[in-house]
């Protein structure tokens, strides 16, 4: 098992990563003060909660605790202020208070929407991430939580912390292959922002990756959230250096909505976006090679590097329109100067971005 | 005019509180790094909208400011995640961004609403109050926003503060009788919690009060948000001692909840929630005054002291197991022991409630 502190004064919360540290989920509560007194209530959806619900909830219901849950249909569009508030009927229901602790149990989607309810319920309770996906090592970091709105994704949220995050590898090698790659993806986009050899180690054990292999695994995700935990530490409400994260997200979160959440998984967009990000540096005058490598470890992983033509690039270019990265009518973007290194670039003009994303749907 | 400031550290912010002071609101709003790049967002509803919103517009576009609004309905039923949600989407068609402000333009349902947009929209951006009711000097100090669930009031929300408030009390010159006295049911509650003189100076100047006496207001409103920033200074997350300005909340909420939120506006329910409190204090023990005085004070301000008969007992206190200020299943109570004095009791039993509940509908 691994360890991790993501640091943050009064907030700092530990990650532990490793095979089955869910079967210790009860001393780990009883050691970070998650109230017997009051109800737990478990946020899943219907992919995860068939496989590790009825587990977690005998653990903790032998350990003390009371618990409820209440689980969602699999997918983005869960994250929605009506699930919202029907999950905020079911923490009524079963009498939540203020010392009441909300669980995320799934991936990024159930983190982002329970992590929500556990920041505004009651204007706010304790809340513990147990990631089950690859691509929650992201989410599980950084507070950042949310829900969408129908015009633009994560719009309506809250920074709110974790009490801590438990991130058992066991529970990943049910993961269909299309969710391991997508996660692997913000895997990869940890190394590609900050860390070369980091992401040269993504190149070199792809295949150990893809297999699920656990220690490779568990080396991936403990360097992820490192990363990413690093950054927030010293960037907590995104002001300027958290804003590095977003590598590919501008288009990736445009293609998301385009393809209105449901044909491109959020890792596969950010892939594409990725792509796009390093065709835009290369236009920038930064060197060549970091648009080659940047394609090619992805195509490695079997990530998608190509935009699907039928996406219309007005709509692509409308959507980013409406994305909290754009201050003041500027287009800000996330520019690789080489591999392990970015930069914000706040002056990027429109129709080069035009560009990028036409030449994206002509990719090899 | 008057100038307060509510001392929270980074967050705190001044309550300007004066005849006209909303004339002044260009050099305001620059004062306090309102951005003008970024378009501003007024909530207000279509009550105060016809009255003051047309000026308000002018005046911030006259100073170069790029103004939205959005009118809801007006009345507690706005305060729901629809309509939280049509917000956002007059936000984003507007391109409101990460330097963009949110403006409530109207009583504490506005403030509330527009104060959860402002928290929740990308995550948080500014905030100002500009208060157009007498209750709202109770809303506009402490950073607390919420909208209602369908199953409880003001349980999914945030503390986020405003930049400043800009109390103007020429807006209070239009309000509705009913209005008038139900605001000023939370300046009586400020002077019974905390300031037995201010509570004789409320019941003294009633009847200047009740007929809008512009220098009357002028200190009612100065000496009520200061008695709250006072409280809301030394807690702002509401661990202990802010809890003490929930006096006749408990019952209060109850009765608007059981009430579909339409019989009884929230000052008359906490009016006869202040009466129970008090006739709960003499149940505990404490001295008979407390409850003689709290009753006419606030009989001569015309506010309701008798719980309507026709709503249901079991339905109120149903309603009150709902209440964030019951933890872990003890009921808890604001109980005074004196005029100007309350303590928090974590043992009240429900029995008891349920007697003062029944009592209630018997008072004179």
């Amino acid at each position: 098992m691994r360890e991790l502190t993501v640091e943050l004064g009064e907030r700092s919360y530990p990650i532990y990563i490793g095979q089955h540290v869910l079967n210790d989920i009860v001393p780990f509560f009883e050691k970070h003060g998650i109230r017997k007194g009051s109800p737990l209530l478990i946020v899943s959806d219907d992919r995860i909660a068939p496989l590790h619900l009825t587990r977690v909830v005998e653990l903790l219901e032998a350990g003390g605790f009371t618990v409820v849950t209440h689980v969602v249909e699999a997918g983005e569009k869960a994250k929605s202020l009506g699930i919202l508030e029907q999950i905020v009927g079911t923490a009524l229901n079963a009498g939540l208070d203020r010392n009441s602790t909300v669980i995320a149990l799934g991936g990024g989607v159930v983190g982002d929407l329970a992590g929500f309810v556990a920041a505004s319920y009651m204007r706010g309770v304790r809340f513990v991430q147990i990631p089950t996906t690859i691509l929650a090592h992201d989410s599980s970091v950084g507070g950042k939580v949310a829900v969408n709105h129908p015009l633009a994704k994560n719009i309506i949220g809250a920074f709110h912390q974790p009490e801590l995050v438990l991130y058992d590898t066991a529970t990943l090698q049910t993961l269909p292959e299309r969710e391991v790659k997508a996660g692997l993806s913000e895997m990869i986009k940890h190394g590609l922002i900050w860390d070369a050899e980091f992401a040269a180690w993504c190149e070199e054990n792809a295949e150990r990756l893809l297999a699920l292999d656990p220690e490779a695994l568990e080396y991936g995700l403990y360097r992820g959230c490192e990363v990413k935990s690093i950054v927030v530490s010293r960037d907590e409400r995104e002001n300027d250096l958290r804003a590095i994260l977003n590598l590919g997200h501008t288009i990736g979160h445009a293609l998301e909505a385009v393809a209105k959440y449901n044909e491109l998984v959020h890792g596969e967009a950010i892939s594409i976006g990725m792509v796009g990000s390093a065709k835009l540096a290369v236009k920038l005058g930064h060197p060549e090679n970091i648009y080659v490598t940047t394609k090619r470890i992805l195509s490695k992983f079997g990530l998608p590097t190509r935009l699907p033509a039928h996406l219309e690039t007005d709509a692509i270019m409308s959507a980013m329109m409406h994305d909290k990265k754009f201050k003041e009518g500027k287009m800000v973007f996330v520019v690789p100067t080489d591999i392990g290194k970015v930069e914000i670039n706040k002056n990027v003009s429109a129709d080069l971005v035009r560009e990028v994303v036409e030449q994206l749907k002509q990719e090899a």
